[in-house]
């Protein structure tokens, strides 16, 4: 059996040493919890995800998924995937003990599906949705609606999708033109064709509990006109078991660059005009239901951009140190034998970058998993608001940062195994094709910088960017008088001060009615304060890393040199970069703004 | 039938205002050819692309090469797509008239090449290789080995292949262990395993002359000695025509990421102690032919990478003209219409970046392809001597530039088309996949780095990079006085100085003994230089375009206007970014070369 291409020492690093996460136990949420329950449920994680995700990671890819007798057909090792995580009580894990769940903290809910992720994200999927799905209906559903569905979603009977993409509207949720009809007994009509549903038709589960976004007729046009519906693939019957279809049909299967072991697809609702769906909360409220979620599912979209870049640095790491090849350039003798790669500069380059890319993405994905718990039950209402604001600021990084370098990270991987990283023997190039995606679904990169300038750090007064600076500014403060650490302390504070003035030069810009110009170069600034929050992300590691070093020994002494050197690594060669970014776009850069359609 | 997605106004931009290709028939091996032949060559490249190669590109993709009855099959057509370019002379094209050639100038027959590649650079693949291996075989090869080989070559009844790479050695050519042992007669026993040997076996052609390096028995260690041989797949028999088997096997299909329309593979030489190979030049001098061909295979390379670039660029761009959706950030309200999203700030982005860095890099590939003329047919030596060296220190450059920034490229046409670009029912992420490759093959990214800083830069005591810092300041007077690039030429020459200072301090280190710390960071070294090279292609192509839109109307002035504005992102979003480079390689940053194995 294969190892897990994850790293069990950086996640314990990450949850106890970093994010001290036994902590939340003092929350009666949580008493039941400790390190102890939080380690079992890791380890069952890891075991399960080597046992049943890694080894058909490939084969999903490589068959993906077929029409058998007119049935949606992925691999059946994923069934075999679905249950025994379902069965573990996974698709619980951080609901409520009185519906049947394991009242574990969000963030080691992420830390366990992280090891999903590694041995398959196309696999694991199925969970996603589902948990997705299964999310809404808990926080929104009517009590009616969670007794019929929501067990059943727990406990991996039914699995779930989100409908919320058209063919016509794509980002564009505005223009969502899926119609809900009311059909006298309180249900719905529903007609309209989404896309890019994933998940959307297979034999995994007794039945498929789509989240459909939708328009109740003679709702308002605009994004103030959109409701949220549950539609099933299956009606219930009186006794709640699933029976008469409910004219839901996939009508297609799209072949993609990645993913292949699940569709992705378009699906027809109410074709023959008998589809009926049930409204979830109130009527055009859908959008801020979904909005509402929308930071836990982003998380789970950063945590696969972060996993996949820990892949292919575990995969391309274990290859470069077992393939000779070369010589250092101060060596000129044929005769001495070849090195490992990675004793070569520009692969220790590689690697490193994909070390700082893939390790600080997972550290800020699991610090901002930890936001939710906070939120929710930090003791002071202090606490939650400010946990609620540094949340909603950094989801837009949180989802796009490891999308974008996680992505770059597994170029770097294919890149260390040069031809062989091209080829389908070695994972890597797999891991670029799947990680490709996710600057794409749950929101563009683009989308996410239009919600990040746009909305998150100028709402409330910029409470939620200031929340944000004040964090960072508590770790230059201790990082300031370490001797190791100061240096990097003030580099830090000076690209903040930087960011801070370019946000708000761009917030005036904003408000004094220079809206498209603002906003213009919003993908630019997602990356500048992408590299801030990096940043800063890694100084908290090395603080931590540092302070557990002196005494260290062994493989820890090198683990958390490992830490460091990879911080002073975002310091040297990334963080740099903010500067000529901020003037750009502190200048207000009308350079693409103004390039005219008939030039191109 | 569907456009071939190469500008054909940019391909004349490039050729005959930018470069003046026309000045080369001037010279008597061109003196026959003017703009009429050379358009008459393009225009039949391009309707053979757009007839034979572009249909293909995507089933060669899905269908790659089978096994059939034992035979390596790719998809039929493209036996009709190799012998429509071969039957119109493409083989042949810049070749003496005495063997059969058209004389062409190499930058036009590049040029051409472009077509054929933007119609499907897999199916390319055979010529391209073919022509590689004729181009050694007429350089070095005895009159003997020419007459029974090229002519055959040259009018596609033999196709060629380049065998380098071995499993045990891949970038490390001091290690190949490939043996030849004298046979008696002339020939050479070969024996040794190669591997990601492009088109070894096929049924397009009577037979496969592959061109191998390896050693004769007794040569020296290391790069010293190793030699070149021809090695055909059938002996030739008395009358000169393919005979008996040669003991080449080709012994594996290699899944790739991309290029499935063509195979790239291990081979076999001399499994059974069978196979004869014939030395061409002299012994232990394989590896000096090999690199005096490698400017020449290497700007093959960036021209596919420039290429894929520009096919993305039309295939978003046309896609973002045609798709509406969502409104401007100042346009809140919903009743209006959504717009194209070409009028989106943040898709203009990603267009204007593609047009900067596709048609930047096929502008530098077609200008080091007039080198290669201009080396060999200038008027006077120094002439000829000085293209030489910008060629020489340019080389590395046109390899990786459009590899590295034509992959990028790629990547944001699949992030225009979102979910869409995602999809096998667009072409963009093919190219995103078959671009990936080029920064592995024929000398990986970081080779063409130590190449540059290791060996070009220093070479003749720095005279090659003088004159290509002379060439840039030849453009920065040019364009001081235009008072719209005035401000430009400025900016490039602040960058110009920053990067030769950085290089002298480089060289200064390598002289003094710091190898290993000097060339640790050559990749971001070849980047830097990298990015002033395509700022100074950019404002070359401004002055011509700046000069011609004076008086310019409709479709010209916009064409004129583009370019502009594609040199104005380039000055404003890209050169800046050296300025940090510079002050991390001036300072021999050592984070990566002091990053430990066992802190990864």
């Amino acid at each position: 059996m294969s190892e897990l291409p994850l790293s069990a020492r950086d996640v314990e690093f990450l949850l106890y040493e970093l994010l001290d996460v036994e902590r939340l136990c003092e929350h009666p949420r949580f008493g039941e919890h400790g390190r102890e329950s939080f380690d079992a449920m890791l380890g069952t994680a890891r075991r399960i995800a080597e046992e049943r995700f890694l080894p058909y990671h490939r084969k999903a890819d490589e068959e993906g998924v077929k029409l058998v007798d007119g049935k949606v057909t992925p691999i059946p090792e994923t069934k075999a995937a679905y249950d025994a995580a379902a069965e573990a009580g996974f698709l619980a894990a951080h609901h409520d003990e009185a519906v049947g769940g394991l009242q574990l903290p969000w963030v080691v809910t992420q830390a366990a599906f992280a090891h999903f992720k590694a041995g398959s994200v196309q696999l694991f999927s199925y969970h996603f949705l589902t948990i997705a799905a299964a999310n809404m209906l808990a926080t929104f559903g009517s009590e009616e609606q969670k007794a019929l569905y929501l067990p059943r979603m727990l406990d991996g009977r039914f699995t779930g999708t989100m409908a919320l993409t058209e063919p016509q509207a794509g980002s564009g949720l505005a223009d969502l033109s899926t119609k809900a009809t009311p059909s006298g007994d309180g249900s719905y009509r529903i007609k309209g064709a989404k896309i890019f549903t994933s998940c959307a038709e297979h034999e995994l589960s007794e039945n498929i509990i789509h989240m459909v976004l939708g328009r109740i007729e003679g709702a308002p046009q605009g994004t103030k006109g959109i409701s949220l519906f549950l539609v099933p693939r299956y009606r219930l019957d009186r006794g709640g078991e699933p029976g008469e279809p409910n004219d839901v049909v996939m009508t297609g299967m799209l072949e993609k660059m990645g993913w292949h072991g699940n569709t992705s697809s378009p699906v027809n609702f109410g074709e023959n005009d008998d589809c009926l769906g049930w409204l979830i909360g109130e009527p055009h409220r859908g959008l801020f239901y979904m909005f509402s979620m929308m930071n836990e599912a982003r998380i789970g979209i950063g945590l696969g951009g972060a996993v996949l870049a820990c892949c292919g640095y575990s995969a391309s790491l274990a290859y470069a140190r077992e393939r000779p090849q070369g010589r250092l350039p101060s060596n000129k003798d044929p005769d001495s034998p070849p090195v490992a790669i990675v004793e070569h500069a520009d692969i220790k380059r590689m690697l490193l970058a994909q070390k700082a890319y893939a390790e600080g993405s997972l550290a800020l994905v699991l610090y901002a998993a930890s936001l939710v718990d906070e939120q929710k039950t930090a003791p002071d209402a202090a606490a939650r608001k400010r946990a609620g604001l540094l949340l909603d600021v950094l989801t837009p990084i949180v989802k796009s940062y490891p999308a974008e370098y996680g992505t770059l990270a597994n170029s770097h991987a294919v890149q260390v195994l040069g031809g062989y990283g091209y080829t389908k023997d070695f994972p890597v190039e797999q891991y670029l094709r799947d990680n490709r995606l996710n600057a794409i679904h749950e929101g563009t990169t683009g989308i996410q910088a239009l919600d990040l300038l746009g909305r998150k750090v100028g709402m409330e007064d910029g409470a939620a960017f200031t929340a944000l600076a004040t964090a960072i500014e508590d770790t230059i403060e201790e990082a300031r008088g370490d001797n190791a650490l100061g240096a990097m302390a003030g580099e830090l504070a000076d690209a903040l001060e930087c960011v801070k003035e370019t946000t708000w030069a761009l917030l005036a810009a904003k408000d004094g009615g220079e809206i498209d110009l603002a906003l213009a170069n919003a993908t630019l600034y997602l990356d500048t304060l992408g590299q801030v929050v990096i940043a800063w992300t890694w100084l908290r590691q090395a603080v931590v890393a540092a302070a557990r070093a002196t005494g260290a020994s062994g493989k820890n002494a090198n683990f958390y040199a490992g830490k460091l050197q990879a911080c002073r690594y975002i310091f040297r060669w990334e963080l740099p970069k903010t500067g000529q970014q901020c003037a750009l776009l502190a200048g207000l850069d009308a350079t693409t703004l103004e390039m005219q359609d008939e030039w191109f």
